[in-house]
């Protein structure tokens, strides 16, 4: 039997969702809790739709994981598991999907938000916010994300990777009085892409880089814009869109 | 030279804002962080507005101090003090205050709110919300709480105390989507006085008392209502208002 649910995580206390040898992942508590429900035997292998890295949260990730234990209604299994897994973890409702299902290749959409504090020191915001004291034109940032949506050759925001074409849907900067987010969505990201766009926007934002700039970094792929990536603890994993409705992002 | 700030801090990692010995504590990590601006020295001894307990955030705690060393303006005195200090503790604009000043006091009215995150389990909201997952009824909550209202001895929600009569001018429950917020003003509080009335109201939310109940209480102090107290990380010091227009409350 196999399922799929949404998950909720506060990334700070996780080296990322992927399971490492030595490091506490999302993946290995989800396995772990799966594992003590059964009452052990063999692992029981949970695939995400997206994996993130240390530190960043998400309010929307996708697992599915196949159930191998005793028969259990939806219901009650996915009660057994939320009762085991950490503070930091939950588990939304489970659904019942077909045996090959995989997250990841279901996915057709992901939603992104990083928050920025722009506001003095607020140990309250700033954990899951990015503080940035210098006020930031947002027009500027909005303005110049523009030229990022399309379908292209990211790895200037990426890093190598053999397949970096990706299709941006939508870029948004908003401010709301002292707090700024920028949403992004698309159908797929190279690694830490999120992170350097939003590190882009940021010198945007000082002045320190233009739209042009970006425009001319997305015509040389080859060479990175800039190196820089945004902390993880602003970037919220927000939403899956999964092709078929299996899950219940 | 005495000065008063608002101070913020994210109370998780504290046992509460009063010095205690072995203890972290927001008093403890502001005189080290002052003892080291100045280069050592006797300790210098910070009083706050308000003893908020283990767990329990602030955004507009006051704070006052004498600064013994050497000549500084304001602005530069700020800065080194914020350099120094942790992450989850914060301090906002230092201002002259009259020798003798004390933020405990001076302070005339106290605005603290309670979050509560009332829906399925959420690792991003349970840090700063307290989580319900039973609907709770918030129109019966906040006509319950205009029972508490006044001036009262309020011993029965906040232990033994010598001069138990206090001054709420006002307790307000509102739902926003599943985000309760029981937002409580008053001239000054018994220790874990807003927390007990908080546990009250749950009671009545969930079925289980009555506003009845609660003018009962308040009718016989000598009784404590029910002894509970909603658990700390859902409460926050949001504002201290001083009679002297000296902190930046």
């Amino acid at each position: 039997m196999r399922y799929a649910a949404r998950v909720e995580y506060d990334g700070t206390g996780f080296a990322g969702f992927q399971v490492q040898p030595g490091a506490r992942t999302v993946q290995g508590e989800l396995e772990a809790a799966l594992h003590r429900v059964r009452g052990g035997g063999e692992a029981i292998r949970v695939t995400g739709a997206g994996r993130t890295d240390a530190g960043v949260h998400a309010a929307g990730q996708v697992i599915a994981f196949t159930w191998s234990g005793r028969r259990m209604s939806v219901r009650e299994l996915g009660r057994a598991i939320g009762a085991v897994l950490p503070p930091d973890v939950a588990i939304g409702r489970l659904r019942r999907v077909p045996p090959g299902f995989s997250p990841r290749r279901a996915a057709v959409r992901r939603e992104y938000r990083y928050t920025i504090w722009n506001g003095p020191r607020s140990p309250l915001r700033e954990r899951y916010a990015l503080g940035i004291r210098e006020r930031l034109d947002v027009t500027a940032m909005d303005a110049a994300a523009q030229v990022l949506v399309g379908r292209h050759d990211y790895s200037a925001f990426g890093g190598r990777h053999r397949q970096p074409i990706r299709t941006l849907s939508g870029i948004r900067v908003r401010r709301t009085g002292r707090t700024i987010t920028v949403d992004v969505v698309g159908d797929a990201f190279l690694r830490q892409m999120v992170r350097s766009i939003v590190a882009a926007l940021l010198r945007v934002g000082r002045g320190t880089a233009t739209a042009s700039d970006l425009e001319a970094a997305l015509r040389s792929p080859g060479r990175a814009f800039s190196g820089d990536v945004a902390p993880p603890h602003g970037l919220c994993l927000r939403r899956v869109v999964l092709r078929d409705p299996t899950g219940d992002a």
